[in-house]
């Protein structure tokens, strides 16, 4: 067998952040750490570089959001078997596979605070181990047998990819609008969160209203995440964000933050905005100039104020449920991903 | 819905490489038409730059070779249904994933001839519509309804993937040996190529020992394949192999004529051999002297031997099955991969 390489789940992020979300983490500690079990075992290979380069990127502190909404949702709706656990670490395997071909096709050199698996062992075995994880979420799947589950996850992965194409196209344009945005991160990031949420009510057999539920909770989630995601990229402190900020800036990534500012903004301010996003022509002070504009049209605010819109939402998709303590920590999860902005 | 891409199946090749195949697809037209339907249909979404670029590749002059196994092999089987379309079609869209994101690691410029999606769109459309073509091979597999369908797509795609990890180790390794040059082949190319035969059985609801034999012929006749397609990047016309010729060598990617090469010369060819492959210090006359030390030990010679002997055995996998049309074009198959080196 090849290389096996340990990793502590538990690793603290920081505490500021984490706040809320650690009480989540406590209640499924336990299946979180079968999850971790069966992360480790199917991302090894004869082939020692891809779980060291897997190890790498699934190690290095990521919060297994999206495998704990599975975890808790499960609980939630009263599944007392095992599926869960492999859906879970199926949900992370797409979730890191994407990552590993984000960094490449983003140049990222810097992610959670550390290199890239592209800056480290370069681009193409980022692309290939990606695949092979791909493959693997695509094994654990077919293993759990349940053809509504392989239907979810083969869906989810090709709006998925379209979102991530989509998000590649709107790329260096300035004339995006908010709808085209949200489209893009609708389809890139809400996806795999409504996914998350709905398997753990399809293992728990809950009927169509619920498990509707548990994908609109997962949608809105997923939207005020990367929402509140794009407006960090402009005004976090690098410890806490975890990655280097300013990347899409200079990245030339279209999000809300810029959308609106750009809108906003008179003509001179459009030219700015089109010589570094689309022309990529960006000098020493230009992503401190983008700072003070986006801070000028209160486009940071109005960002995070979307983000509270759909984390209302979301709160609203869970009433159907009975108060438990998952259902009270999933609806903390809401305030952490908007409360990690401050 | 978004554009639709037409392409003619029956692109003439050359004359002199395809003589055997086209009997074999005059055999499958009917299906082969049907396949190039779902293709059409699910390679197709609303964000426009998938099937354009999903169509460039798929439509530049591909033989179909694994899809038309598929048929054929269902066909010989005794199979009436349908399930064989859609899952020929699945295969040439794991296929199609490879060779985007194989593009984008090897960096090539020209494949079949043709200008390469990476060069024409960049690494990164290329990356990402491989991963939708992947999620949508998924889809259609799911919607074929058989988990062991899905077991047998699921495993092949992790065993490619780790195919492709394991030649990107090899690359630029001189002292790579055979062995291990032909657990590379067998994962990354020969494994696609058993599975596609093996899924005709499978529908055809065949016993173990004629699945076996099938999965045994798709392995030999895809081993003896790519040691062909290793041959003739030393020796073709580049009319004939329908890419750059001397590829191989320019990357660095370590195949039997080299391994052959390396093994059989004195110390200093062996000098030559790092200088250019493992170094990657290539001037103007390098790739003649390659082509000429491996002339000079017989590596083209005995590279196509090794791949009679394997086209012996996929042979000999298929006499349990009765003689018919199918039986006998599968038979000329491999006399095709064999023969198209001349």
């Amino acid at each position: 067998m090849g290389e096996i390489i340990q990793f502590d789940s538990e690793a603290p992020a920081a505490p500021e952040e984490d706040a809320t979300l650690d009480q989540l983490q406590a209640l499924v500690a336990e299946d979180l750490r079968e999850v971790n079990r069966v992360i480790l075992e199917y991302m090894n290979s004869d082939v020692a570089l891809i779980p060291t380069l897997a190890g790498h990127i699934i190690a290095s502190g990521g919060k297994r959001l999206r495998p704990i909404l599975t975890l808790a949702v499960a609980r939630m709706c009263g599944y007392s078997g095992t599926r869960h656990i492999s859906l879970a670490a199926c949900v992370e395997f797409i979730h890191t596979a994407t990552l590993l071909h984000d960094d490449v096709v983003d140049e990222s050199d810097l992610r959670r605070g550390a290199a890239t698996a592209n800056a480290v062992w370069g681009n193409k075995p980022s692309v290939l181990v990606g695949d092979f994880l791909f493959s693997r979420a695509f094994q654990l799947s077919v293993a759990d047998g349940s053809l509504k589950v392989l239907a979810i996850l083969a869906n989810t992965s090709a709006v998925l990819a379209e979102g991530e194409v989509m998000q590649l196209l709107t790329s260096n344009d300035t004339e995006t609008s908010e709808a085209a945005y949200l489209d893009v991160i609708t389809a890139k990031t809400a996806t795999l969160f409504a996914a998350a949420c709905q398997l753990g009510g399809v293992v728990a057999e809950r009927p169509a209203n619920e498990e509707e539920g548990l994908r609109n909770y997962g949608i809105n989630l997923g939207v005020a995440y990367q929402l509140v995601d794009d407006a960090l990229d402009y005004s976090a402190r690098e410890k806490v964000l975890g990655k280097s900020i300013g990347d899409d800036f200079r990245e030339g990534k279209i999000t809300l933050p810029v959308v609106l500012s750009f809108r906003r903004g008179g003509e001179e301010e459009r030219k700015f905005w089109r010589r570094t996003m689309e022309e990529g022509e960006q000098g020493q002070e230009d992503f401190e100039r983008a700072v003070m504009l986006i801070e000028r049209h209160g486009a940071i605010r109005d960002t995070l104020e979307r983000a509270r819109h759909y984390g209302a939402v979301a709160r609203d998709a869970l009433a159907i449920f009975p108060v438990c303590d998952e259902k009270k920590c999933l609806l903390d999860v809401i305030d952490f991903c908007i409360r990690r902005a401050h």
